[in-house]
């Protein structure tokens, strides 16, 4: 069993009870997210272990997320009470105004989970870690944030990250300076990013050029393709994994359930193709419902929707 | 910035919240609607000015439809609470017996809207108006309200006509005789109608055969299609406007969509072919949600469904 | 086992799912209503038999009507179809602007329910019956629905008669004088009302000396006070039935639920006042939900209320 | 107008509210099911009488399932209330693990819908039918269940089955040896079943090749397709009527709702080829909504279906 | 007809759909609020009008706050729309840890309406107010937006100050020390407030007492009681209003209530006790719903209330 | 900090989302149940720790009852996965027929849980607690159950019983001879009934000379008075905590909320009596919601209500 540890904030999201704009949805939908607890949620769904160091708020909000993770298997230990600010939240508009995306609209600015920090960083606890996993999310929300994962990744025996860029939280150009000097700075084993990201970072949407340059900072790289699947790097190798047509609810989370069940498979000792082409599985499941958390596949799920699915 | 009057029954209308026969829906979520009344909203959403000539009940239905559309900026000046009449009102029905169709069932006989009549219309306000508005569910409803459209198209700078056919409402032969008599009038500016109707009014379904013919009395023809599109007819031109695939929940409302959508944004000097398309985005948003004004798309939101909608 | 049969208009009914004015109430609930219809569910659900005699639209709430009754065991083989006209209907507004009171907004007028005539009435079902019952409401509706009554009364063994005065329907002076008229044709065995009703017909709301006059036309007089029960005069005896205080949450159709389960219990041998006592218990579990059908108790069930509320 | 017998057991049916797995639904939707049950109003809903032999417990949901059905107009005077076991249950997990598959959580061990037994087989109502239906569940669920298929079947003017195997309830060999069994003691009129089931019970998914063997004891043989349709194999011809692609709500129910629509029409005199074209109408539209009796069409509806979807 | 002008931030509120810790709410419900916005609405819905100056984002929610205004009948003009802040949220927990209380939890911290600003005072918009009102919450929540009600008051014919003290937002220190120092600048024609403020403003939570102090500083106190009802101070004579118990849903905005209907039919030529008697209705029937503003209640609405409530 | 460990079956409760007979209720409402587990999140939830030895089975219930109570801090290492058995579940049906009171239809007979046994009474988990907890449906659902009781109760340092008489599990008779019997053979520490249970095992509900019986039994009897609140019999003495008055959604739960509450504060250091008025405050706040450990409150949240609420 290996052991995951991530740094982000925890939110918690009010999914739109019905698609179009917000002005008109009357009913919201309260979920714990924030990517990566979605991350851990997925790696200890896969059989690992996965701990978050983060802060939430001293308000019902930040209790309802600490409560939900720890329900799922998630080591809470590290998620810091803060006294001094509320915990972040965000609203999600569906399917408005363009069908099958998601609009976030957040309330996290001078969040609890904003003022993640270095000293949040218990170093015991990163060593004690397989792979410290973050994201663009975490090194956009603050600068003690970033720091902190400045920090997490000195000390950590392996790396991934996850661009996830957010418009909402830093410029395209903000975005490529930090991402890239990250990159510079520590090389990573495992580099999870998707072809509008790589268009923000390196000026290049197709898949195979981007991944090319973005694997001299990454031993593994994968190129998220939402429907139409993910492509896996390495090598010198390229695999890819093809998606799935459902029913979309809302597709807030889906990379992340990609990117932990490919994670944390590949630490159960599954080859990568294996992983990937599960990971799509557990996105795809994702986008059916709204949350991020709540339609994680087990193992055995994957394989029965592989066996049955066409 | 344009000024539109329609002339028309403003409706209550009750969705059914879930897909099937009605005998076994329980729940019903209520919306303000009427075909000129959506018309209205979508001419404002576009940047327009709008009012509607119209009368509701003294009763909670009607200050719901007065307050709702007010608050969506339409002029409800010439909106008369009318005492001795209910505010009409319908249920829809919808996926079943046919998937994608809606039923309507209509509580509107009688009502405070069919009593539309031409001391109704303002002669100085309807003459004030850049485009005169109606449908063939105006004329169908009562003999006054028939004669509240004769007068204000009399009135009027310019007309738009959309032919609406609710056989719920009038007989076929009774729509053939009462459109082409007003066709016969009125020499439009607008003319909106699709095949169902033109194969009612003419005989004839195939739409460039039938844009042929009313092109005889109107200037400018749009042919709705359904999830197709739309076709766009003048000065001997055709241009078609394609449909998008979405998933529907409940196609009431999408024609008025974008019939309004078109227009009020022909006023605001777009080409006639472009604000077809972006006509075409209003519809087609519309049919994924209940009730058929919340989705109406600002000019920015087709935009961003234009460019990331594939 | 005795049979009933009632004369009067089945209806559905929308309730409000939140308290407050309509105008921004979104949700609404469907149940089956009237009533005539509301007494036939409570005979039968105390063990006896109940026809109703009515009309509904050839529409999905009319086949909704029919067979929410027969399922519960109402006998509605005397249930027309009338192509014509369409399933009566009204919306119930609760707890605004009085605390408490519901409002019911109707959609009956022309409706199928108000086309019940003389000719619906069956001679050889109407002398089958043990009990003939019909209300104020009944003959509000149309003149055809009032003759239909007087028919069925004629041919009655015995009748009985709620006088359930709605001022929506009817001004104070009309129903006095057809209710006066009435009761001046046709001796009554049971007469159900209340003192508000008795305030309109006789311009007295003191019970005891309404009573005293209404015993001039019936043998058993039952007075309804709302929470505060019921009292029963017959001759020259009467007798109270206390209330009890229970969270209200629409009070249409409690008094229906009093009326219906005190006549059935007397045909099953139960003394008046005892009978009396539990149908005030019915009534009490009505205001308790929304629809008037679906909390009717069993005897069972009443008894375990007696032994059990405090 | 001809009569059918189903004997199986009545089920009330707990649908999820959202998909996903059953850990991560909160609000579950109540429905009167049970695959005999569905047979019933299929067939009562196409123009016939039918009538079930089963047994539900003393409780809420049986009188809820007693009530339902002869609203619906089945005949429930076969229904036996049994005081010594539950109304059996089930919960419905939704498009999880597998997009547009449903699975079910079954509460009905020990039920009183088991315990029904031959004992319940009123000879003479048996005799009565035209024809006498049941599936594998009933055999599945208990021996005293199974005995009284075969005493009906004995009894039966002419029989139905229908394998409907359910891996809950017993294992494949279990299935086969059963479902054997039967086929080689009763010649049956019709066999409906589909690709799985006549995998389990002949080794033989290919539709063809498993109708050749199946129509050894069977005249008409109906192989299910789910959204591919159906196949209807009798006296050496082969039919195939082609599936819909329609939005999937939950697919429990819709072979029931085929059977008993194409059975019914038969009976009303439709060709088998027509009857089974209306037939997979009948279970197209029953995978729109959640329960499996709540949207079985009319033959109005059915040709307007047929009309109007393309 | 009067014109009150208000300043203060208008909010999103999201209520809690069940009591208990938000924790474990799932469902929230959206609506307008904010308590000069619930002022505003109460001074037009009782006939009089009302405009008011506010910020919002430039985000869906505040788009959502300016329609329903302005359906309301509110005049929005002076709402400015700010693209450098979102629109202030605030979430309501209800019955918990205190039945019949409500707590609310605030996302408005740097919202758009906290940047309300002198800026946004227009001269002559305020001086053609009869009326100008604001309370201790605009005062709290940034010295810009305390500024703006400083000029307002300067340029104000007369002035009302609704003391409603948010713990949330200051420190009751800080709330004595700002409310002090604006009754010591500005002589207020009407100050409404209650026993809990006057305790923390003038360390007297007797209302006599307090009132007698505050007299000093209003022509006019009114000392609400909550479900006891209020008490109306002036040229040295007291008017005791009684409450009503009634089912509590949420409490928050009936101060609100109270206070604009009170206000506006004193412009309606209403007395002072009268109009105090008609608020306190307004008050009570608030507490019966979630949401602040959909249950003000018209003068006949209150009139019937006062005859039929007992 | 105290470590409680309890014995008892988890349930998953399916709640009736309106008041009446289950017949007519939709929708239902799932939550994770359970006395015992009741009794260890109230321990929890004071700051003590608890662990429950119980089984779920090995299906989505059983996980969603694990996840849940390991959120709420609860040790669920001895919380068997019984792969043979599913999870028990039951429904709540509130306030029918009986106004404020809830009746269980428990679907629970062979239940996972009713598989707990002695082999699943670790030794060393049991005598490492301060106190060992059970009730008197854990010894009426099995043997084995029963018998894991007794083993826990030979092992424990200290003990507490809740006598929880379920009519639906075992007889009265039944009942009096199993209680009497453990009572008989083990001495509690613990004793918590209310005066129907005593009227069962000893034939007396007076409080007083009930609770003089069992004092020969247990050091500390605490009798639970519903609404009334609860008195507190040990050494002799006699403290009587008042109840308080709110609106009641489901008394299910509120005895466990009360005693473990009570217990858990105990543990902490109070005083018996006051922790018994905070168990009061405790019970007092669950009945306000459907579910029984969502409303559990902290020591803060008693103290605010405490002071609060009047």
């Amino acid at each position: 069993m290996a052991k995951l540890v991530t740094l982000g904030e925890i939110l918690i999201q009010f999914n739109a009870m019905s698609p179009g704009p917000l002005r008109h949805v009357n009913y919201f939908e309260k979920h714990v997210a924030g990517s990566e607890a979605n991350y851990c949620v997925a790696f200890v769904r896969q059989g690992n272990e996965c701990g978050i160091i983060s802060r939430v708020g001293n308000d019902e909000f930040g209790y309802n997320a600490i409560e939900w993770l720890r329900g799922k298997g998630v080591d809470v230990s590290k998620v810091r009470i803060d006294d001094s600010a509320p915990t972040g939240i965000f609203f999600v508009q569906r399917h408005y105004p363009v069908p099958y995306k998601s609009d976030s609209v957040y309330y996290r600015k001078g969040s609890a989970g904003s003022r993640l920090s270095p000293e949040d960083v218990d170093e015991k606890y990163v060593k004690g870690a397989d792979l410290v996993h973050s994201s663009g999310i975490t090194i956009a929300i603050s600068d003690t944030a970033k720091e902190a994962v400045y920090k997490a990744f000195d000390l950590a025996k392996s790396r991934s990250f996850d661009t996830n860029i957010r418009l909402k939280l830093w410029s395209p150009d903000k975005a490529r300076h930090e991402i890239m000097k990250l990159l510079n700075q520590f090389h990573l084993n495992f580099l999870i990013t998707d072809t509008d990201d790589s268009k923000i970072v390196l000026g290049e949407s197709d898949p195979d050029k981007a991944a090319r340059v973005l694997q001299n900072y990454a031993d593994i790289v994968v190129m998220k393709m939402g429907s139409k699947g993910a492509i896996l790097y390495y090598e010198g190798k390229k695999y890819y994994s093809h998606g799935y047509t459902v029913p979309v609810e809302d597709v807030v989370g889906a990379g992340d359930a990609l990117g932990g069940t490919f994670l944390s498979l590949y630490f159960r000792g599954f080859t990568l193709e294996r992983a990937l082409d599960y990971g799509v599985v557990a996105g795809t499941l994702n986008v059916m419902i709204r949350g991020d958390q709540e339609n994680l596949p087990s193992i055995e799920d994957i394989q029965r929707f592989l066996r049955e699915f066409s």
